[in-house]
C-alpha cells in the first residue's frame, strides 16, 4: 500500500483569527470535510503538551523521530535543503548577505533583499578557506535572494557556537564563540571565513555594479542556526520504506532530505501563498506511480499567512488546499493509498508565531475505521477517534498501509 | 498576557467518596462550572499512568519539570518552604522534634505536637557544628510546633543517606548510613549533629520548664527527606517569565521558590480547611498588577480532610474554592488573563493516600478553544477538548499567554 502525508504549515489557529473563529473553521472546505468524514480525526500536539514547536523540531517529531535526541540546529536542514551534500563532519549554518557600511557596521541584514547575481556571489566565495586549519573544508551555496548556507567540515569539529548573526543593526559583526573546547575550532574557522568572505565580497564585481546603481552592495556573510549533522537513521531504515518529499521551502525539503527522502522540485511550487500546490499533488502521485511507498507533501502558505496576520490570505490558501484534495480525492487509487492531512504546528493570526496548542490531523483509507467527525477544524478534531496524541503522525499512518516495522517479535 | 495557576492539593477522589459520588461531583460548584462551559477540560496524569505521586514530585511535573530528572528529595523542599537559602552544597532534612525517654529510647516522635518555644529551641540549636569535618556549616530552622529542617552544607557532600527517623516509638535513634562514598561523609555529621542536638536541648531552659510543667521535652531531633539541592533551572530561565506563590504549606512554598518563584504571605492562609483562601485570591491578582507574570496559587484542604477521611470536610472545602473563584471570576482582567485549575493527585478519601488516577484539569481565557464540557469533575473531564496528557499543566496554560520559548526554529 500507499502513503500520502499532507502537511500545512501552522495551520492550526485560535478563536480570534477571525470573527467568525479559526480560519480553519471559516474556510469552505467540502473536500476536505468529507474526505474526514470518511475517515478519523484527533488533536496531535506536534512535540508534546505545553512544547511550543518550530518548524524544523515539529517535523522531526511529525516523521517519527524525537526531536529531543534528533535535534542539533536549523542549519543543517537549511543547507540539506538548498541542495548541499553534507555527512557527519559537517556544522551547518543558515547565512544572509548582508550589507556593512565604511565604519564596519551592519546596515542592512539583507542586502536590500539582494534579488540578482547570486551566482556570482557563490563564484566569488568558492575559494573561501581556513588557513589555520587547512585540514578543515568550507563550502558556501546561496539560496532565493539574501539567503545561503554555509558548511565547515572536518573531524571533531563541535556544532556549539554563537551566531555571527547579531539580528540587530549599526553594530559590527560579533565574533564567534565556541561553547564547548569541540566547538572553539569551529568558531575560530567561522570567524575566519566571515572576514575572508569580506574581502571577497567587497571586490566581487556585482558589488561594484550595485554600489555604482546606488543599491546596497552583498559585503558580508552573517552566520546562525549551527547544526552538526544529526545522526538521524533515514525512513528506509526505520520504516522500511521508500520516501520522496514535494515542497518547496529550504527548511523542509532540508529535513526531508536529511530522513533519507528524495526531492523532488516542483514547477511553480513558490512556498508562499501563490505556490500553485496543484502541481504538488500531481508530482506526488507521481512518485507512488513510480513505486514510491511514500510522498510527504508539504504546503508552506498557510504558516506565511499567519506571520503576516493575515487571516483572509490564510483562509484563501486553506480553501486552494481544499482545491488540490479535490484533485486527489479523484486521482487517487483509494484501494491502495492512506492519507493524513495535518499541520505541523498553530500559528494564531493574531499572535503571529508558532505556540504550542495542539493541531487537528486526519487519515483516510481503507484500513481507518471512520469516527463521527464530519468537519475538519481545531474543535472537531477533540472528538475524534484519533483522540489526543504526540507528533508521530507518520507513523501512525504507515501502520494502516502496512507499512511499520514491528518492535519486538 | 498573564497567567493563574490553581492548585487544589488531592482535589480528585473516588466514587466511592460519598454516596453519590467523587466529593468533586458532589459540591454545588456554579462558578467552577460556569469557567469550565467558557473553556476546556482534560484529565492530567500528574507525572504518567500508572505512577502515583508525591505532592512534591507532582507539583514539579506540574510545572514542567521531569521529576524523575529533577528530584532529589522532599527534605530540600521543605527546608526551602521555611524561608531557608539553600544553594548546590546543601544537603537539606525534614525534622522533627522529639521525645527521648530516659532509657534514649523514642517515647513521642513530635514532642507532645510542642506548640511552643520554636524561637528558644532553634536558638538551643544554632551552635550545631561538625568536629569531625570543621569545614561542614550546619544550619537548622524551625517550622510550625514540631517541625524544622536541617541543613548540612559543603563541598561535595552526598545526599543518598538514611534517615534519623525510624517513624516508630520504643527504639533508640538509628544511625544514619551513607549509601554511597560521598553520603557517608553526609551521614557521619548527620549522627554528630543529632547526637549533638541530644545534648544541646535536654538542657534547654524550654525543656526544663517543659519537664516541670508535665509536658514531653523536646530533647531531640529526627531528620528524613535527605535531599541534594537539584539541580533545577528557575521558571525565568526556562519560560522566561516571572512568577510569584501564594501557598501556606512549607512543602509547596518551597518547591515553588526551587522553582524560581517568589514566595508571597498572606493572612490567614493556613494550609488547612480553615484558611482564608479569598485572601489568596486577593494577593495573587496583586502580584499580576504587581507585574508577574504567572501567579500560582496553592490550597491544600482538599487534601487535608481526604487524609482525614473526611468527605464532608472536602466538599465544604471545594465549595469554598468555588466561593473563591466567584471572586476572581468578577475581578480578573479576562481580556489578558488564562486561568488553570486542577489537582496534583488523586487522594480518595476511603483510603486516604495519594493515587496514581489521572485528576480533572481546566483551562479558560481567551486563547482557549471552548468544548463541551460544562461541568467540571473526575467524569465529565474524560471528554474535555485538553484530552489525556501527563503533567505539565503550566507550560500548556503559558502557550495560551504566548509566555512559552520556542523548541528549535
Amino acid at each position: 500500500m500507499k502513503t500520502i502525508l499532507v502537511i500545512a504549515d501552522g495551520l492550526a489557529g485560535r478563536p480570534d483569527d477571525t470573527e467568525a473563529g479559526t480560519c480553519l473553521q471559516v474556510a469552505k472546505t467540502p473536500t476536505i470535510d468529507g474526505l474526514v468524514s470518511r475517515g478519523t480525526a484527533g488533536l496531535m500536539h506536534p512535540i508534546k503538551p505545553g512544547v511550543r514547536p518550530g518548524s524544523d523540531t515539529a517535523h522531526l517529531s511529525l516523521f517519527g523521530y524525537d526531536p529531543y535526541q534528533y535535534y542539533t540546529g536549523r542549519g543543517v536542514f537549511e543547507a540539506a535543503g538548498i541542495g548541499m551534500e553534507l555527512s557527519e563532519n559537517d556544522v551547518s549554518f543558515r547565512t544572509n548577505f548582508a550589507t556593512i557600511d565604511p565604519d564596519g557596521k551592519i546596515a542592512d541584514r539583507r542586502a536590500g533583499r539582494i534579488s540578482e547575481g547570486q551566482e556570482e556571489l557563490e563564484e566569488a566565495l568558492s575559494g573561501l578557506t581556513s588557513e589555520k586549519y587547512p585540514d578543515v573544508e568550507i563550502r558556501f551555496k546561496t539560496s532565493t535572494e539574501h539567503r545561503g548556507a554555509l558548511s565547515i567540515s572536518g573531524d571533531g569539529l563541535g556544532g556549539n557556537v554563537t551566531p555571527t548573526d547579531p539580528h540587530e543593526l549599526g553594530v559590527p559583526i560579533p565574533q564567534s564563540q565556541g561553547l564547548d573546547e569541540r566547538s572553539s575550532k569551529t568558531a575560530d574557522v567561522l570567524n575566519e571565513v566571515t572576514s575572508q568572505a569580506r574581502d571577497l565580497l567587497e571586490s566581487a564585481p556585482i558589488n561594484v555594479q550595485r554600489r555604482e546603481e546606488g543599491k546596497l552592495p552583498a559585503n558580508a556573510i552573517l552566520s546562525r542556526g549551527a547544526a552538526k549533522y544529526p545522526d538521524i537513521p533515514p525512513v528506509e531504515e526505520v520504516y522500511g520504506i521508500t520516501a520522496s518529499v514535494v515542497a518547496a521551502g529550504a527548511l523542509y525539503i532540508g529535513v526531508a532530505r536529511v530522513a533519507g527522502m528524495e526531492y523532488i522540485p516542483v514547477e511553480g511550487a513558490t512556498g508562499t501563498v501563490d505556490s500553485k500546490i496543484i502541481n504538488k499533488a500531481k508530482a506526488a502521485l507521481k512518485e507512488l506511480d513510480r513505486g514510491k511507498d511514500l510522498v510527504f507533501i508539504h504546503m508552506k502558505g498557510t504558516d506565511n499567512a499567519s506571520h503576516d496576520h493575515n487571516a483572509e490570505a490564510k483562509v484563501k490558501f486553506i480553501e486552494k488546499i481544499d482545491e488540490t484534495f479535490a484533485w486527489l480525492d479523484d486521482n487517487i487509487d483509494w484501494s491502495e493509498t492512506h492519507l493524513c492531512f495535518t499541520g505541523d504546528h498553530t500559528t494564531p493570526i493574531n499572535y503571529g508565531d508558532h505556540v504550542a496548542e495542539p493541531v487537528p490531523a486526519m487519515a483516510i483509507g481503507p484500513n481507518v475505521k471512520p469516527d463521527n467527525v464530519e468537519k475538519f477544524d481545531e474543535y472537531t478534531a477533540m472528538n475524534g477517534g484519533l483522540g489526543t496524541f504526540n507528533g508521530q503522525i507518520l507513523p501512525i499512518t504507515l501502520s494502516y498501509s502496512d507499512q511499520l516495522k514491528k518492535f519486538g517479535a
